[in-house]
């Protein structure tokens, strides 16, 4: 017997949440009422705001709640290097760790034709347009090593180019910090590939 | 450089639940942006919905939204047998796994003069009323067996001895199916204290 159906339709709706289960969603929805009641009003009421103001730059197409986010309108940042990347995900990861002073475009997938992602999907034709106003010098191509992220950077690479853009890829080997024993063999194999003058 | 302060503020917000962290936060956001939309509005709204209308059972103390809740209302229930727990969340896991047919108490914490838990505020002055009504004939006491729950056990019992109730404590000891070696000291000990005639 359930006390509360309003707190049931709360443990259900909390289990949206990625990683979230039945037990972890229902910790969540009475730690909420038992303790944090106006933070929880705060939070329901930014994640309605986002999703209501939240849109893609008309630019990059990274989340941003303007037309064009601050990272393609700011004057400090080189417009001659374009990262792409597969998802907003990895714009802040690439922000908050490493010192790259370019602009992005965010892919928002990458191409598996299975899915119906094709080139013009994740934005490709818009990309192509950029290339093609000469202010991109290299393209940095940082989608992911998934075989759909490979035959996405292989098609970004044919595009650069088409349009005579030098096209760069982001370096994959070990790890730093990382032992060589604890290393997969796929990632061992593309390291030792990839050796480079010492 | 963040391309969305909005995205940034829900974020934040996402990191008053329990067990999310920094990172967790910041997946769940960018999920609920990129693929659930409809969803994470569904969410805000039963969220803010729950915490306008949850309160607390007259009678038990759990979370309900009416004055009093469906297992104190239920005719099918024996209000002889009284379980007090510490937590909403004791009752669900009990209801959802026991067959349990009695009332429960829900105390919202436990003793802890320390912390200023004291016996009015976990509703004890409230139990003791009912225990007078004549109403209840046991008294299952399950509280946890941290320091705090052992001594509000004990309390428990004093009080039912005084209102001529019979108290009972839920068995403590080898988890069903746990093999010994793996259990603690502290339950191994306490099993063998509580053995019994087999």
């Amino acid at each position: 017997m359930n006390p509360s159906p309003l707190l049931k339709e709360l443990v259900g709706a909390l289990q949206i949440l990625p990683g979230i289960g039945p037990k972890s969603a229902q910790r969540i929805a009475f730690s909420l009422l038992q303790r944090d009641r106006n933070r929880a009003l705060q939070l329901a009421d930014v994640m309605r705001r986002a999703v209501e103001a939240i849109g893609h730059c008309r630019q990059c197409r990274t989340f941003c709640e303007t037309e064009v986010c601050e990272l393609c309108r700011s004057p400090q940042r080189d417009a001659a290097q374009l990262c792409v990347v597969e998802s907003p995900l990895d714009v802040a990861a690439i922000e908050q760790s490493a010192d790259f002073r370019g602009h992005y475009f965010v892919l928002l997938g990458r191409l598996s034709p299975i899915d119906g992602m094709t080139p013009e999907s994740i934005g490709l034709n818009q990309l192509e347009q950029r290339l093609k106003t000469g202010t991109v010098s290299e393209l940095i191509v940082a989608t992911g090593t998934t075989m759909e992220g490979e035959a996405t950077a292989h098609y970004l690479r044919q595009m650069a180019g088409v349009s005579g853009v030098r096209a760069t890829r982001i370096a994959h080997g070990v790890p730093i910090g990382g032992e060589l024993e604890f290393v997969d063999g796929s990632t061992l194999s593309r390291a030792l590939a990839s050796r480079h003058e010492y």
